[in-house]
């Protein structure tokens, strides 16, 4: 039996892939292709930074505090669509390994002001050029105008 | 490399988003608006199927099943682009839930021919609606010819 994973598997379009599979309605959701893609970036994402061991989140969450010091768990938890008990646990884990400080809010004492430490804005920096590279990569096959319809169409995505 | 993108991208995502939050090189990455669609389309998925507990994984095996039978693990692992271990874990799951059947495949005496079982037939029959739904929600915003055009470019993601 072969076990290796198929990953140039076509996602969809002929109904009939590889295999003479049959992808029955799988081919017409939006719902479907969107998860193949986003699975194929994000094992893109761990194989670029597999060194740092960071993932598509940690890297939103150091971006947004490097671009916006000062800010509150809530703030970046609202900006990035997450609960706000899981940016807790990230931003704890992001602490632990000193790469984020927390302190007491100076407008609002019950929360805290995020910011990176020295050593979290020199890997994010690091991580930025890589990102670059892995989002060529995955979006080699696009131009630029492709990719600017892409992410307008994803953007609308959930929308009414 | 620049790493400031202008105050308004090209991709008409405001840089500065709601709470005044600064996304930086965010709002460029085709990665970054993949994640974030994909996690509203799982949650409007998980809510659609809370009463029958079934994940997008899950129901995608379903319907190639449904549509495929006797097929056997590896075939689907790889049309479905994940790694066989995965999909075994999958179907023993659909097994015990007393979805799919295996047995022995006629071909390979190794490997095991899947079908789906008359209640396994029935759900698959009764998600498939309930998924429509779901991807008309999803889609809302997007015309049919936008929805084929976020297709195809979808399907071109980590393509070279």
């Amino acid at each position: 039996m072969n076990d290796k994973p198929a990953r140039e598997s076509e996602t969809g379009a002929p109904q009939r892939g590889r295999g003479g599979i049959d992808y029955g309605m799988l081919t017409e959701l939006v719902g479907y292709h969107l998860r193949r893609a986003q699975a194929t970036v994000f094992d893109d994402f761990m194989r670029t930074m597999a060194r740092d061991g960071v993932t598509p989140g940690q890297f939103g969450v150091l971006v947004l505090i490097q671009g916006n010091p000062g800010s509150t768990q809530s703030a970046i938890a609202k900006a990035l669509g997450v609960e706000r008990s899981t940016m807790v646990a990230v931003i704890d884990r992001l602490q632990e390994q000193g790469l984020v400080s927390r302190e007491v809010a100076e407008r609002d004492r019950r929360s805290y002001a995020l910011r990176l430490t020295d050593a979290g804005a020199a890997l994010t920096t690091r991580l930025r050029k890589r990102v670059r590279t892995h989002e060529r990569r995955i979006a080699a096959a696009l131009s630029e105008d492709e990719k600017r319809t892409l992410i307008g169409l994803l953007r609308r995505i959930g929308k009414s």
